[in-house]
C-alpha cells in the first residue's frame, strides 16, 4: 500500500522495523497492556514484525504527524466459506499515543481501515474489545460497529 | 496437517473440494446461517476454498464419521505484535451436523484446535459468537474460555 495523507498532515503508512520501539511503547501505555507487554526487550516484536511483513493477508500500519509515530493498527484479511465465501477484515492492537487521545484520530485509522477493507472485496469487518473498554466500545459504536457477538479467549 | 484419528471412528482432516456440498449444507442448517448461505449454488464458496487453500496461515478442516463429513471448523494462525508478539489462533466457522449435535463431536473438533495450536506456538486462541448463541456460548466456557472481549462486527 502505498501512504495515505489524511486530515491535518496525518499519514498512514505500512510499518517498518524501525517503527517497532513506538509502537510497542504506545501497546505498553495502557491499562491492559502494561502488564503484558515488554518495551525494554524490542526482541520478541522483531521476530514478529517479520512474520507480519511476510503474510500478504496482514497490513500492519501506523499513524504518522510531523515525523512521529502517533497511531497503529493491524488489519488482517481473513478469506473463509461462511456468508457465501465472504472475506472479511479483523482488526488487531489499535492504539493511540496518549498525546493524540481525544483528537479524533482513532476514527480516522478506523475509517482508513474501513475503506481498506471495502476496497478489498472484504463483506464484513469485525474485531473484540475488552469487556473493560466501555469508552472503546461506545467508539466503535459511532463507527457503524454493532455490539452482536460475545468474544472469548483462551491461554494456551 | 495428516488426517488425525480421533474417537469413535472420527478422522478430522483437511476439507477438499469434494466436501465442499456437505460443508454448505451444515453452515446453512443453522438458524443465523439459513439466511445468509446459498447451498444451490456453490460457485462462490469454490472461489473462497481457492484462497483459502493458499494461504498458509488458515487450516479449513472436517471431521469425518463412516466416509461421512459431520462437521468443520476454520482455524486461522495471527501473527501480531500485542501480548509480546504473540501469535494467536482464531477459531470460526464451527458446524456440527444436526445428526451429531450433543454427541460430544463439537468438543472433539474445539479440543483438536486448541491442541493444534498450541502445538504451533500460539498463546492464546480466540473467537466470537454471537449473542444469540447461548448454548453455544456454555459450551466454550465448559472448554475453559472466558467471555472476557464483546465482538463487534460491521457490514461493508
Amino acid at each position: 500500500m502505498p501512504a495515505v495523507p489524511a486530515a491535518d498532515g496525518l499519514t498512514i503508512r505500512p510499518a517498518t522495523e524501525t517503527d517497532l520501539p513506538a509502537i510497542v511503547a504506545m501497546l505498553a501505555d495502557d491499562p491492559l497492556g502494561a502488564t503484558r507487554e515488554s518495551p525494554d526487550d524490542l526482541t520478541p516484536y522483531i521476530e514478529a514484525f517479520k512474520e507480519l511483513s511476510g503474510d500478504p493477508h496482514q497490513q500492519l500500519v501506523v499513524a504518522v504527524r510531523e515525523e512521529r509515530v502517533v497511531g497503529t493498527l493491524q488489519l488482517t484479511f481473513l478469506p473463509g466459506l461462511s456468508r457465501k465465501g465472504a472475506t472479511r477484515a479483523l482488526v488487531e492492537g489499535v492504539r493511540i499515543h496518549a498525546d493524540e487521545r481525544g483528537s479524533g484520530l482513532g476514527g480516522v485509522l478506523m475509517e482508513w481501515a474501513i475503506d481498506t477493507s471495502r476496497r478489498a472485496d472484504c463483506r464484513l469487518i469485525q474485531l473484540t474489545s475488552d469487556a473493560t473498554r466501555t469508552d472503546a466500545h461506545r467508539f466503535y459504536e459511532r463507527l457503524g460497529f454493532e455490539a452482536s457477538h460475545v468474544g472469548f479467549k483462551r491461554a494456551l
